[in-house]
């Protein structure tokens, strides 16, 4: 791009973010520097922060900076239900429906043999002690409805299941506010074989 | 996404990156957290040397970490020909063809009103005095077909030509390779008109 090889450096690196290719990281990294440095700097900075101080809470697995995560803290929740999700994120679309007042347990992944991701990838092991702490009677899965996310569930609700836990997972059928005329085949036969 | 407010800035910080949106950002946080902190920290160095030591080159406006870039540099290149650039990706791109072999100026941006940006802002100034150094017989404007870029090559060719330079444009016409019957009405037309 330039005879800079600090600037070639920087496109190198952005295209360690994921979804970035050559051309994105070069179009980034010319933003930042004709139009916006000081974005830079405090990217920067909080890469470093971040990296640094960003751990897993002992618990629940999620991101936190303290050792047991503001959520795994709370006393007003539910003991009794733990819902097993994927990601923080998914953790945090749970949270706005505030229909789920229980716990958590973020995998932080999902089983994917073809990456190479198995069950110690996902902590399945600390997924275990987590769930039989006594106090958690019901199981919630809450991963993704794709190939891998229902792999994933269907690991993790055999070892639950096998001690004894109750494991149930999220409905399936037809997302509020569709018609059925634009839902896919699939979502329908299972809003059949669900139905209530 | 979680308790963690490094995390939250973080996730605040990418999203200056053009092209980035609140998933994207979110995704990209989750990633270099949970796969890659060692990019992460890659990128945060690289960031921070690139902000503090690119500038731009005191002849041709392009990024670089001397005074005068590599190619303003070169005894050997073809003094009295000054290619006009937007941006160093663009310069790249006729420097691939091997098809030229004088100076370049780079805008580093094109003239858009709408955003505010003027002739002040891509450099006219600069370039008027780089193309009458006395040297320069022909600039070749090299902006982009695009509106902007077509109404930036307008601007500066008519400043230049006040001042008695010779002043070409890109050839418009059908791109190597392809099918009259995919080209579009305008690119046609113009071939027609540029027809020799």
């Amino acid at each position: 791009m330039s005879d800079a090889s600090s600037l070639d450096a920087l496109v190198d690196a952005l295209r360690r973010l994921p979804g970035v290719g050559a051309k994105s990281a070069s179009r980034m990294a010319f933003h930042m520097l004709q139009h916006d440095r000081e974005g830079a700097q405090l990217l920067a900075r909080a890469l470093q922060t971040a990296a640094g101080t960003v751990r897993h809470c002992d618990r629940c697995n999620t991101f936190t900076e303290a050792e047991i995560c503001n959520v795994c803290r709370d006393p007003r929740r539910d003991a009794s239900k733990l819902a097993v999700v994927e990601t923080p994120a998914d953790q945090a679309a749970l949270e706005r429906t505030n229909a789920f007042r229980g716990y958590y347990f973020v995998l932080m992944g999902k089983l994917s043999p073809l990456d190479g991701i198995g069950v110690r990838d996902i902590g399945l092991h600390r997924l275990m002690e987590r769930a039989l702490d006594g106090q958690v009677s019901e199981v919630i899965l809450a991963t993704n409805f794709t190939a891998e996310g229902e792999a994933t569930a269907h690991v993790i609700g055999e070892a639950l299941r096998a001690r004894g836990l109750t494991v149930t997972r999220l409905a399936r059928g037809v997302p509020a506010g569709s018609e059925l005329e634009y839902v896919d085949l699939g979502t329908i036969a299972h809003a059949l074989v669900d139905r209530r």
